[in-house]
């Protein structure tokens, strides 16, 4: 075989397995959306055997020959088959160091215990969840060792995520950024709060959905290759590069949980829809990890949707919507409400400024679980003192408490979930800054209500390149310098300094 | 391996092959409901995949192995279990004779010629898909051939559907229809036509769709267990016996194509939501034969839904949705109204008398085409002369002539596509006759919107029985006689004779 035919062959496997991941994405996405509810055991079973096909040609011995008779082409070049070449590589010997007796054992673990986290947590039965959890800190240390050698723990699971972080590194970081953000917190809830009463009128769902969808066409979410739904958890899927969803949902009580959750998934479709096209149905043609996947939901939520300049060009819309529930409220007073920042309890309904304390704590509370330092029945108590301690406020229960976030109860094992969000919120002010200096003129396009050169220019540094580039390599290059919390501090200083008057 | 594990065996082998089909036909609801234009790609060759994964399956020289060490059993047996190792050996003996690569080949000349008729049917333009058509005619009968011997040639196609029907019996059976059918029309087309201008008010969607799901619903369809949702083209989908879903669409301007669709869609839907849940995931848990599934959508569209008495109990509820546009139409105006008889072009617009003839004259063709005594060039001469003779109509164009149905373009073959909506017909009149006999007090049960008796009954002499029976025999045991058009021609004569005032 020519280097030519066992590239087509490489391509056609690789393709086969993204197919089946992408039908297994229509299925879910069905579940979330329209699914009848007694749909559900018969939909749990195809998924598990979509996936089981899935896993089995990822592991197939036959593509790990095909990738070894290839490895030398990825040594000696550097174009799109060399880093083709190179990333299925990786993956593979990630695959088939995982059994697949393991695979199915988590998968079932983590569908129990999911069902068991949906009655647990409004019943605040953190003691129904303790068994779950306990197994699950055993299977996520039982998947650890098929990794190792590894420095901590959390490596491996980390790595999974976001390739070449490790523990060390994302300590570091997060240690100087607590160290920033605790004092900053503290000035900005010395001041008065501000007033987000506009935001909890009543609102009807239909000009809600419909404001997000025109927001997101205009950003640029191209709908001849999407569509929004409604889902009680917001998310983002993709079923081919030609298909990529976004769903949301609407409050009638509040505005802003609907509408920035709609920019948020935009965020990751407009990455998604950004990958060249002669990626698509590789393992290429995706997002490079998940914290810079969630740098984009991030800057097109945060950076750019709770904006001054955006909303200079949209808030006159939204009123036209709502006259009623907005037509007296200023451009002033509603900026404020959207970026209103206080200690709260629930990280998803955190603001830009504390919401990183949210991450942080979890992120510690899970690398003392797998260290054995902190014992799966005394979470809820560890949990409280830290939010005590961090966020000064006290969860009444367990409920709102350690119970809230599904990540640790849904079978991705503990330590790998949190710390990307995180990253995201840094990431999304570096590489916005990087696009300013290269277009001064954005914040005014933006006021104008245009998108263009920005959305330009993540797509020609980061989007179009999917995975070609590790995270490490992608920042690098967009931006000029390794990840920094420097531009994410400043913006937080900048926009928060202004909005509270600190010195 | 003894009977019972190889039995849990075959069962296991059989689910995933249905699990494979119904992963693929969620796929492909969402390609009719919501799927965005650039899906569609992508979208085929997953499906493609999908289908190919399941056709291996089917085909598993492992599965006949084990069928045939299961044949004994069901040689020497009359339980369920006995039931499904004969179908299932039916339906494995038929696939594996159809090679893989024909399979192939039919799909790929289906998608091109259903594209292609996509854009031929709007422009009238038969010439540019009389080579998909001959090249149609060309598989099909390569496709004949790998059931050698056989009478005729349509034998093969028609046994694929309607098990045990041959091309025979369907002839013979035409033949008598068509004689009562052809005087039949002509005396009521000499009557005055009904007023139907009542239906072609403004009606809004979103209510037309609720009434129409609100009668579902009454009729039994089970709303835990299936949706509606809105397609160009409705359906009946099946994701697992637990997620059985169907589709509808509505006319602004004309009331009862959508009310209807809606009501046809139904009978499919509450025959396969009635399947014995023990048969849920095998070669018995689905209807037993096109002909059969099409008289339950025929009977509840129909002979329940367009009957008088059936409108006594919801005329009033339709003129409370749309005070304005029918407000004034009396309920015998209404009811004339939907049952207008006409000589027309379009089958699927066809009223109950003159669909038959649509039907036949189609079957007659196919035969032809089958034969070689009409070659596909003449094919739109033929079809005018055709309908010129048993309709009295002459298309002005191919677009409303021999172009009008997708069966023949879409890949299916040519020749078992549409006889089976006859014997729908036929059939539906058969089995309300029965049901009539053994419980002669439904007519007053649905002058008060009730309707369990009907469905109870349908339930327990047909639905729950699944493919346990081939058609011949379930007729037989549910209605005491073969087929045969007596009670239709019945049902016609004592409705229309009423309706039009014939002799």
């Amino acid at each position: 075989m020519t280097i030519a035919t066992k590239l087509r062959e490489l391509r056609a496997r690789l393709l086969e397995i993204r197919d089946l991941g992408w039908a297994g994405a229509v299925l879910s996405w069905d579940q979330a959306t329209y699914m009848p509810v007694a749909g559900a055991p018969a939909r749990a079973r195809q998924l598990a055997l979509l996936s089981r096909l899935e896993h089995e040609r990822m592991t197939d011995p036959a593509l790990g020959r095909l990738l070894a008779a290839l490895a030398p082409y990825a040594d000696e070049h550097d174009d799109d088959d060399a880093r083709l070449i190179a990333v299925a590589r990786r993956d593979f010997e990630k695959a088939i160091k995982v059994p697949a007796s393991y695979v199915e054992r988590a998968n079932a673990l983590g569908s129990a215990s999911y069902s068991a986290w949906r009655n647990a947590r409004p019943n605040n039965d953190f003691a129904s969840m303790r068994p779950y959890l306990e197994k699950s800190l055993e299977l996520t240390r039982e998947y650890v060792e098929f990794f190792a050698p590894y420095q901590h723990m959390a490596d491996p699971l980390i790595d999974d995520v976001d390739e070449g972080l490790t523990c060390a590194t994302i300590r570091a970081l997060f240690d100087e950024l607590r160290r920033e953000l605790v004092p900053l917190v503290a000035s900005i809830c010395n001041q008065p709060p501000a007033d987000a009463s506009c935001l909890h009128a009543e609102f009807a769902e239909r000009p809600q959905l419909e404001f997000g969808l025109k927001v997101a066409t205009d950003f640029g979410y191209d709908l001849k290759r999407g569509r929004l739904d409604t889902t009680p958890h917001p998310f983002c899927t993709k079923f081919s590069d030609a298909d990529i969803r976004i769903t949301t949902r609407a409050y009638a009580n509040e505005l802003s949980q609907g509408l920035f959750s709609t920019l948020h998934e935009t965020g990751h479709a407009l990455y998604e829809q950004g990958i060249a096209h002669e990626l698509a149905g590789t393992p290429l043609g995706r997002g490079t990890s998940m914290g810079v996947h969630e740098s984009q939901s991030r800057l097109w939520e945060n950076v750019v949707g709770r904006s001054r300049n955006f909303w200079q060009h949209y808030y006159p819309k939204l009123q036209q919507e709502f006259p009623e529930q907005l037509g007296k409220t200023s451009p002033d007073t509603f900026y404020r409400a959207i970026n209103k920042v206080e200690r709260s309890l629930i990280r998803t309904d955190a603001d830009e400024v504390t919401y990183n304390l949210h991450v942080i704590l979890r992120f510690d509370l899970e690398l003392e679980l797998l260290e054995g330092k902190l014992a799966v029945k005394d979470l809820p108590q560890a949990w409280r003192a830290r939010y005590e301690r961090d966020l000064a406020t006290t969860p009444p229960d367990d409920r709102d408490g350690c119970l809230q976030d599904v990540h640790w109860y849904s079978g991705g094992g503990i330590g790998g979930a949190f710390h990307s969000y995180a990253i995201g919120n840094i990431l999304a002010a570096q590489f916005h800054a990087a696009a300013l200096r290269a277009h001064p003129d954005i914040p005014n396009e933006i006021r104008a209500g245009e998108f263009t050169t920005l959305r330009q220019w993540l797509t020609e540094n980061l989007y179009r390149h999917g995975r070609k580039f590790k995270p490490a390599e992608i920042v690098a290059r967009a931006t000029g310098e390794p990840m920094t919390i420097k531009p994410y501090m400043a913006y937080l200083r900048g926009k928060y300094g202004a909005l509270y008057q600190l010195a």
